[in-house]
């Protein structure tokens, strides 16, 4: 076979689709967030404004995040320098875990290379050693998930997302006595919706089964101390784990479970890719700690997160851009056409110093191709001026249909 | 099912077979490697000169690495705030990938969160999307590639450890026409062999197949500018896929493959686990960098370290105490026993401040239990005089059999 050309093919087939990406090249400004320099391909740079970022809060350059990772870096240097079990468990870690665990009120939490891994590793262990586990995943989870519980080769049954109906129906038709898992998201990332949480863990404590919930979207952002949206809806004690990330509003990387001692130490145990991965360097431990802490005791930032995201949607609606409404920050601006999708975001970049990703197939469905933008408490109100301007200029450029008010 | 006892008896057949895990918790001294605080569950706490860290040349505390991780956060923040396609590629990133090409020799490169995920994620999606791909693994690749070829779900075949005759034999016996994909390590970690690369890519080559070599425990250490064993032979170009780590030798975290442009852009474009994941931090590629950098100029370090590795086996040899001969940099200590192998490096931490981590079943087979010992260019004399000195009392207090000179 001739590797090369199949390669070049296949990816032929990804550009005449629409499908294949580039990457923009960017540099964060720290200190002065949301901006970034973007190096073109030429070798020329501008400066822009992030209008997609998953730095949802700013903490990425938050001066105790920033200060806590230089001084890691100062008493513990670069990098882990192993995997937990072979000389890489630092006691920031351990730090980090307690810290989670006291998040989401667990008795005990488990750190992960990302929240990919996380995900993958967790679900992919919980599924394949439970005997008999039947999964039941929300039809719109994450890749991570899909990708832990097709790892697991356990038996899976999707519902319709967000439908505890339609999982009561599909757990009904199973056999009582088989254990059963409920895997599902809090905020889903592309539609910016929220899961019935109490609802569902209903539906799973009716079947006796397992509940996990990703609040990857959600933590640091939601409830009295950023514990998500089990923790506003006081619902976390109903959660058997709870999974998160750190590269999020948290601003660093890194993911977690938080659970029961057994079920951490299980999977802790016998999770592949928890056992043979070297460990978060310190550095990233230590930030994303100092986050947790200054989230949990400040409600400041994501009030000011709530206020700018509810003003960035009304002058989207006073301009008649449409956009899907949903009760979280995230802001999906429907284009509902691939090549247009593509074309806004590179005039927004280029000629508005704007940059959101445009979000087409597979990640979202066809038809449904749009501009996922993510306002952070740092977006000032001329910057939501400007955004809402160039996106009001290039819906008439393009004829593209107005919302109705 | 009461998912709590099943997950605490299954924790305890691992205590009763010997093969429970409890971290070391640590904090390394930068400037001061290999020393570090072991903190006791107690809350006391004691110094330690670790002796298991695959930080193999200290390149975890070295002032350009240090230096290059705080300036990037001060320059870029904490974290790069969204997957490589939504706002998370940094200038940094780009830099990365193409230090790592040229220390390859290859056109491209990718970086991953870790080098489980590089492994997991390219062999999964080069397997799984080569149509008909029969994958030919190492009996002893690493639980990444193992993982990574589970996933792809394509035929799998098991060659003998290091044995080329063996990979011809399989190879032979199979459809001319079916791709084929041979997979391997050059420095295998418990063991510390090295692979005939140069054999196995005769055999790959007449049977048309792709070769992915895994260089994890080798670059930063071999050739002329740390590329890894395939550098030291002349071999980089036989390999179509070169895979390694930024968390070893580099002192860092992160993963990466190098390879022909289309190779790379295809697993960029395909692979699950490297789209839907937050990127490093611009911190650790800026750091990975710098390491990566130094090493290429400087030989001093690899050649530092191979002479403490040879005091070592030289002192141990002395004293008759059992080690495996190799020709890395590995020196795993035979102890054959689970339970002697757990007791000798408890009073090594205890009583000496000497920290090595048994290494046990599954991790090697049973009747193999080592301490798998890293000597690196920051042991000095004393250090190796005083760890060789334990073990020799601890051989004679254990009555365990000596090597014959």
């Amino acid at each position: 076979m001739e590797f090369d050309s199949f390669f070049a093919e296949a990816l032929d087939g990804l550009r005449e689709a629409g499908n294949y990406r580039v990457f923009a090249d960017l540099e964060r400004h720290a200190g002065q967030f949301p901006r970034a320099t973007r190096f073109r391909e030429d070798g020329t740079s501008h400066d822009v404004t992030v209008w997609c970022s998953n730095d949802y809060l700013g903490m990425g350059q938050h001066p105790d995040v920033v200060r806590a990772m230089k001084e890691a870096i100062d008493r513990c240097g670069a990098g882990a320098g192993g995997t937990r079990n072979i000389s890489g468990t630092n006691h920031s870690h351990v730090a980090l875990e307690q810290e989670l665990a006291d998040l989401h009120g667990k008795e005990s939490a488990l750190i992960f290379t990302s929240g990919y891994v996380s995900n993958w590793a967790a679900l992919g262990t919980l599924a394949a050693k439970i005997p008999g586990c039947i999964v039941y995943s929300d039809a719109l989870n994450h890749a991570s998930m899909i990708e832990g519980i097709r790892h697991s080769r356990a038996e899976r049954r999707v519902w319709k997302h967000n439908s505890p109906e339609d999982l009561d129906r599909l757990m009904s038709a199973d056999d009582p006595s088989r254990p059963k898992l409920v895997a599902f998201e809090s905020v889903y990332s592309m539609d910016g919706d929220i899961a019935p949480i109490a609802e569902i863990c209903d539906v799973a404590a009716k079947h006796g089964a397992l509940t996990y919930l990703d609040e990857v979207h959600a933590v640091g952002l939601y409830g009295p101390r950023g514990g998500g949206i089990a923790e506003r809806e006081g619902l976390m004690h109903r959660l058997d784990v709870i999974e998160g990330t750190l590269g999020k509003a948290f601003g660093v990387m890194g993911g977690y479970i938080t659970g029961s001692r057994q079920l951490c130490d299980f999977v802790r145990s016998f999770a592949s890719g928890f056992i043979f991965t070297t460990a978060l360097p310190p550095a990233l431990a230590a930030g994303a700690t100092a986050a947790i802490r200054h989230l949990k005791a400040s409600p400041v930032e994501r009030q000011q997160h709530q206020e700018r995201v509810a003003r960035v949607r009304r002058l989207l609606d006073r301009r008649g851009i449409p956009h899907m409404d949903n009760p979280s920050h995230i802001v999906p601006v429907m284009v509902g056409n691939a090549a247009k999708c593509k074309w806004i975001s590179d005039i927004l970049l280029e000629t508005y110093g704007i940059y959101v990703q445009p979000i087409n197939y597979p990640t979202v469905p066809k038809g449904t191709e749009r501009l996922r933008i993510t306002p952070t408490p740092f977006h000032s109100d001329a910057d939501i001026d400007h955004l809402v301007g160039a996106l009001n200029d290039l819906w008439s450029h393009c004829a593209l249909a107005r919302a109705v008010a």
